[in-house]
């Protein structure tokens, strides 16, 4: 970080060259004094979303009704879909969404071991989405699947454990693109170009990195991916994630919920089902349209902004961060729970602290500040490009240096919430 | 119907005497002329939830952001699930919100045939939804399905042949409550007894029945049910479906798709999935938050008005336009699609004519009508006791003599739309 200085100034001058300056105003900012640093958990509300959602109660719901469905609902998971295509590197008619991230991994395991039959094992490792594991466990008994250790400070994985496990009997290596603890950021050409020299099919989670990283699905020649659109694509509270089958597996891919959207002509009614050509054969039920609509503005934002100007001010971001807890926080019982190079690293960083749980309520309850929490002792803190500025940043390290110093903490229980 | 007369007077005595009239005023309605006949596909938008679909997007997402888990989202798919849950007879803790009506069909007849693992044979009808019967082929070979044709005139279920059927191979009998087409309610007391006597479990789908329908699935003993809460529960476009399972089952029974939110305890993040205690464990991914709290307010008026009242208003709504039809349309082309008995009905009624793919579209383009059309040749209607007065049914019958009388159906090709 060229000319670093630990000033506020610094961090002022460097939102004021920040060519994504603009974006920040196109988000609700109802709290100017909070400092959000969970949009890797919950991205903010667009305000085109927050209109668009009037829009469509109103209009769409309310004054059209069941025609509704002819006016985009019906297209919808497509639309959106190609769309977000559009920031992984997937040509049109390879993503749709639907469901949760947890049952599109379910359908897209499932097809993917229906394909290599004959071998019977699953890996992945320690610093999946345990959501991801426990799928996984739903479709294969303990035995068939191999988790791989991580690293010995349990940042990174163990890609030399994981080359030596691939082998003719895997059918599915599966992993998340960014890991939701530490953000390690793996590479996904080279993994997928490994497992494929076994013959196995990947399945990469970008819950955590689409939109803020780098992602060429097709120029890869990624398998199958999934991954959720609340993060920093900014969708909305649970909103529906998206799913990716390259289209040269397309025809031979099943999904296992044969629902009607799924189906080649839903409105035939014909007592038999029959996968719909193409990528919505892996839609379900009818997808909750209030949900669906609101990912779209979203996106377009992200879009708008481009993946390489946000991936060069996330990396701005984090390594500002992580450079301002060098100089303030490490020497107070801090220490970096994420990769320091940038290249390994996706768009959150983890601090550990044997406090971490108190601290980060103190900091919520205190502070105004959002980070996260996630056994044991890591506080996450997520950068939005879209809408996180330096000037947080730098807020965001003052305030936590504050909470340690007046040990403002100490007036929290050791015991966790249910949710945070 | 007690001194019926084919006169608007008449129809207007009978909503001035409508203890249910003032529910009407709790929905959007925008356009006073439209005669929304197809509260039976997609229920109109309650004023409330409208409020509510602006509360929830600028307080508890643009302003609460991630702590919005901490206000009722979390809680949502169970505190939803308990209020259907008093419109069917079910006690609290065996209904959740979550996923389509698909998917939860999957998730719980996957359960069923896991309980009953040495029983191969599924039953089912006909008159079922065909999304309900894919998924069964989904999950059982088709030699394993057994489908049991309907009577002779397509309108009803062949009670004897579903009698005869079930046997000790039987493992699950899953039928929709109220047929989609014909609208033939079945007696769910007495084939849930019957089925049990042969040791099979029943799985009913609610989803035209729930909210306008006496149910009491505690009380006949059934098994699991699922519905969908966009029809009479006027939950929204696509809104999260529901399903039930009963107390004396659920320790035994499994969900397929074990996500995070079927956790005992999500967010230790444990690499080991053990599924949570009671109703819960049905639980799958993140669920759509902004779809599933507009389905509350849907749900509460439903609740207040009471399902005895919306029963019996029901009844007289479908009687009094069978009844119009018999006067007026039935000389010219059109048949009656569905039972005449209004204790073998639910809350719509087909109509069936051979132009009635034409005079469907006519009536919505050109009369201000809006019913639906399903293969080859009904018009449904629906009656929504909440909002549905007498008058627009009169008005409706009109409109349908006129489209008929006047041949405003013949500029309309005999093609068939995508979605209606």
């Amino acid at each position: 970080m060229k000319d670093f200085s630990p000033t506020r100034n610094f961090a002022l001058a460097l939102d004021t060259a920040d060519p994504l300056a603009r974006f920040r105003a196109e988000f609700d900012l109802a709290d100017p004094d909070l400092r959000y640093m969970d949009g890797n958990s919950l991205g903010r509300l667009p305000l085109k979303t927050a209109a668009r959602l009037q829009k469509i109660t109103a209009d769409e719901w309310g004054r059209n009704l069941i025609r509704g469905w002819n006016t985009g609902w019906y297209e919808a998971p497509a639309r959106i879909g190609d769309k977000i295509g559009q920031l992984m590197g997937a040509a049109p008619g390879q993503v749709i969404v639907s469901d949760s991230t947890s049952v599109n991994l379910y359908k897209l395991a499932h097809a993917a071991l229906q394909i290599l039959a004959t071998r019977p094992k699953i890996i992945t490792d320690r610093l999946n989405f345990p959501s991801d594991i426990y799928i996984l466990q739903g479709l294969r008994s303990d035995s068939r699947i191999q988790i791989i250790p991580s690293s010995a400070d349990g940042l990174a994985p163990d890609l030399d454990a994981l080359r030596a496990a691939l082998d003719e009997q895997t059918a599915l290596v599966t992993l998340s693109h960014v890991a939701f603890k530490s953000g390690y950021l793996y590479n996904m050409a080279e993994i997928t170009r490994q497992a494929h020299q076994t013959g196995a099919l990947v399945l990469w989670d970008l819950s955590h990195s689409i939109g803020v990283v780098p992602i060429e699905l097709d120029a890869w020649d990624v398998d199958f991916a999934i991954g959720c659109t609340y993060k920093y694509l900014n969708g909305g509270p649970g909103a529906p994630a998206f799913l990716y089958v390259n289209r040269r597996l397309q025809s031979e891919a099943i999904s296992p919920i044969w629902g009607w959207f799924g189906q080649t002509r839903p409105f035939d009614f014909s007592l038999n089902y029959a996968p719909a050509p193409g990528i919505a054969r892996f839609l379900a039920g009818t997808p909750p349209i209030l949900s669906l609509l609101a990912i779209e503005p979203g996106v377009e934002l992200i879009l708008e902004a481009g993946i390489p100007a946000i991936r060069q001010k996330s990396i701005e971001l984090t390594e500002y961060f992580i450079r301002l807890a060098q100089d303030k926080l490490f020497g107070r019982g801090f220490m970096l729970g994420s990769p320091r190079q940038a290249e390994e690293r996706g768009s959150h960083v983890s601090l550990r602290h044997p406090e971490g749980y108190r601290i980060n309520r103190a900091l919520i309850e205190e502070m105004n500040i959002i980070p996260d929490f996630r056994e044991p002792d890591n506080i996450r803190f997520g950068f939005a490009p879209l809408y996180t500025r330096f000037e947080d940043v730098w807020e965001t390290v003052e305030r936590l240096q504050r909470v340690v110093d007046e040990r403002w903490y100490e007036k929290y229980p050791k015991t966790k919430l249910a949710v945070t």
